[in-house]
């Protein structure tokens, strides 16, 4: 490493900027003119729906875009604001890879505003890789983009994704063809080494995922509601439910537009 | 749940609000007056060791400070800015956490920052719990709060813990006492469930990593370097070197400071 190449990675912070000097990124193309990766931010998304996977392509020195509707801070979940880099309007129309993330109350919004919806739809139709993690998959279906493929969402709403034509499957990151959707929040983090794969190859991914020392170990056995037992899942199933109704409504509506 | 329940959950987004009508949290005191947890934020840092444990103090409604030198926006790895809260100099004298973030080199400048290690020592000393992610166990080592503790850190720095008087331990996330650090960035997440369990009970946390759908699936055995063998880590080792050698100048600076 030369001290200019040093200094890149000094200014690229303390994760990203690892591959600006790789030989791997200069073969596979990485570097600024990495894969151009859209990601839609909202109003009400899980902030952690997006920091697993954006983290994984900032490592590999993709082309990230956070895409709105205007550039005004987007506020999240844990109340800190994402600033978006472009206008969902303006932006590039082709993208390597679309990326939806969830928020429950947020995708449903979205999911009832017509703008957005033909937004994901033309950029969608356009993009080398479809995803979503979490309640993301939901927009996707409104879109029409995953009618006539298998897709997975949080489980308290993946059984809604037939509605708009998609087949429920039930795994942590679902790939089928140029889809790849993912369960609840965390699984992002699985969804963006899967997609960083398919990009860069396995050791450029699994040189992310010892960067990011993914070895997780939950302290409780109780990430889904076949680990966790009917107790707690029927005490969130009750507290979420009057937006899951809401969520079955829109994504009803959505299907019946699709002529589902 | 009644309309104005209802509404506050509406309010809080997507995750947080799960406990504003929860018996539970009546019982254990959340709420707006939940515990208080001081999160540092600085230059540098990886957003991802701050959005997993945030996601989970914040569904648990805990009193979350985003701390640091004055209010302007803080660069994180991923070029998402963040906006604290309140200042290292104003901010209540007593968290029941104060939680330190990783990021390689913008832990680095930190540790050289006289007033960061100053303030990190006093909030630390009256914290109920001292914990860290990633690298920031080497800025509660600088403040002297590791010092005849058990600690870990991110795999590539950890045996630098040591120079600081503390003592190395390989797991995920180690409690010692009342001191609890986890390893790189996404041990955030395991740190983040630990720590809910001490402060509301297992069956919070459990219902936490529920509703993250926390049932994590590494597409590769690469997190850790047993894992993945030498070759990767010998590459990140290599391409770090250099600020991992600039991280235990930092360190055997601060301990002898220390007197160590």
């Amino acid at each position: 490493m030369d001290r200019r190449q040093f200094n890149t990675t000094l200014l690229a912070g303390s994760l990203g900027g690892m591959f600006a000097s790789s030989a791997n990124a200069q073969q596979t193309g990485a570097g600024p003119a990495g894969p151009v990766i859209g990601m839609l931010v909202y109003p009400g998304m899980i902030l952690l729906d997006l920091a697993g996977p954006l983290t994984v392509f900032n490592i590999m020195q993709a082309d990230i875009r956070l895409l709105a509707r205007t550039l005004e801070p987007v506020s999240t979940d844990v109340g800190i604001s994402i600033a978006p880099t472009h206008h969902l309007e303006v932006t590039s129309p082709k993208f390597d890879v679309l990326f939806v993330p969830g928020g429950l109350k947020g995708t449903i919004d979205a999911m009832k505003d017509p703008a957005m919806v033909e937004f994901v739809k033309s950029a969608g139709e356009s993009a080398h890789f479809v995803t979503s993690v979490c309640t993301g998959s939901l927009l996707l279906g409104a879109a029409g983009l995953l009618k006539g493929y298998q897709a997975t969402s949080h489980w308290y709403v993946r059984d809604l994704l037939p509605l708009m034509g998609a087949t429920t499957r039930q795994d942590r990151v679902v790939e089928d063809r140029n889809r790849i959707t993912a369960g609840g929040v965390t699984a992002g983090i699985d969804f963006g080494l899967t997609l960083a794969a398919r990009l860069k190859g396995e050791d450029v991914a699994k040189r992310i995922e010892l960067l990011i020392e993914y070895d997780p170990r939950p302290p409780f056995a109780a990430g889904t509601p076949e680990q966790t037992g009917s107790g707690l899942t029927e005490d969130v199933l009750r507290r979420r439910g009057a937006l899951i109704r809401e969520a079955e409504i829109v994504s009803r509506a959505a299907g019946a537009k699709l002529g589902i």
